[in-house]
């Protein structure tokens, strides 16, 4: 398990590193990004996972969120995967910014024709986790969190829910948390898990909570009410109405005037990483 | 004198915008970007020009640098043009990223070819200001600050020297300090100004410090030490040298560790940006 240095750059005392790998997976050339605060030169740190949103690349957060600066006052490592595998050559899987390449779902796909490509869930969940332990002495995995926006808000909350003890903290913004009933979701559930939406239930926040999975902690999720996604794709009322049924602690907080961009995410971005930290402390 | 509002987005309470109009000194459609902190919603608020470097547009500054979360706490207006004309068709200025589109070098040429539309110096200096003075309400352009990086603080530094008392404040990160002497100027300015070294005297710094140009008020520069453009391009003990004898208050820090990029920039936007609040409070 070994990976590349892309680029190392010095960013608020740590460093901001691109790194790329064989991923096992995804069957190809993987790219993450890891920030590495100054505590991490002498002595362990959390990890916090980002998963980011349709289009987006392992670069996206790191250049527009704003985050390092808190991760170093707070000590948080930073890790932020590709969305998604690259280069597949599949057929359907490029062109459409909703669907394929840069379009993962974070989900570990069925179809003959993605199966073998399109695991980012595994791939999140324990090929990352597993090359971040053993490359980064500094890193310790035993205090993970994990946040997302948008379709990778989607796969925090996915991923949290489904593996207990594994996050203490998740978070997103402007999450897909009903893509089951979402055309974000009828787009492309159907092209990577099949036609039978029993499949589709392991990948819907919405799905999982109503099925008794439960988050050990509150969810903190933010959303800004001029998200021109927020009536026809990301429906958070789905989310607020699920976890009151469900009995899970969240937060949900509508920001208003707030659009779906990284303008919106660095507003709050710092609201986010407190949120995690106090967990991961 | 009008302008298009390109969009408008919310960040950090206030507005995010970018704009284009027809630019009279340059003879084309200008984009720049402006940072509305939340203080112009109801008062007026201090003006601080930023200038990027090559190969950057009025984009870079506002999506890398997390420079609008301290703007809005501290109630700047923060203006940020492109880096030259674009689409001038001028035979040699696209294709090399030291010379020409995006390399304006923030002066007002001479040569025939370039004379007409590479006008920077009057364009940042006169039209730009003015169309903010006109387009929004809450710009107090009599308290301005400019700033930049790389060819962006050469601009920042030669333009507050040569207009004593248009800017009550000036900081450059990682500036090209002396184009004379320097292979990126030693391309740029015979092509834009003639082969007559005396043409370029007013486009670098040091020389308009040593023929008795000062700024009232404190030079922050900041430099990482670990940038690959420091010894061939920059030469901070130029700049040094020249405060110094020329009695020019100055406050030079080198960075340990600090490359060229914007990760360095974000680290010590928060300075920066308290240098010229502290002048134009």
């Amino acid at each position: 398990m070994t990976f590349e240095t892309i680029s190392e750059q010095r960013c608020f005392g740590g460093i901001q590193g691109f790194y790329s790998h064989a991923s096992s997976e995804t069957g190809g050339t993987m790219k993450f990004a890891v920030y590495h605060p100054p505590q991490a030169a002498t002595g362990k740190v959390p990890v916090l996972y980002y998963l980011a949103g349709l289009t987006c690349t392992e670069e996206t957060f790191i250049i527009k969120a704003g985050a390092q600066r808190l991760a170093a006052e707070l000590g948080l490592m930073l890790v932020a995967p590709d969305t998604s595998p690259r280069n597949t050559g599949i057929e359907g899987a490029t062109g459409d910014w909703e669907f394929g390449e840069a379009a993962g779902f974070y989900l570990d796909a069925t179809t003959p024709a993605f199966a073998a490509r399109f695991r980012m869930y595994s791939y999140v969940t324990r090929e990352l986790p597993a090359l971040i332990a053993a490359g980064f002495a500094a890193a310790d995995t035993a205090r993970s969190g994990i946040f997302g926006h948008s379709m990778g808000g989607h796969g925090a909350l996915t991923i949290a829910l489904k593996n207990p003890g594994a996050y203490r903290s998740v978070s997103a913004f402007a999450p897909i948390v009903a893509p089951s009933q979402v055309p974000w979701g009828l787009k492309a559930l159907p092209r990577y898990l099949g036609e039978d939406r029993v499949a589709w239930q392991p990948y819907d926040t919405v799905a999982l909570l109503r099925s008794g999975h439960r988050f050990d902690g509150t969810l903190l999720v933010d959303q800004g009410d001029a998200d021109k996604f927020l009536e026809p794709q990301l429906k958070p009322e789905l989310l607020a109405a699920a976890a009151k049924d469900a009995g899970q602690a969240l937060t949900l907080r509508l920001q208003p005037g707030y659009d779906h961009s990284y303008y919106f995410i660095q507003t709050f971005i710092e609201d986010h990483l407190r949120h995690h930290a106090r967990a991961l402390a």
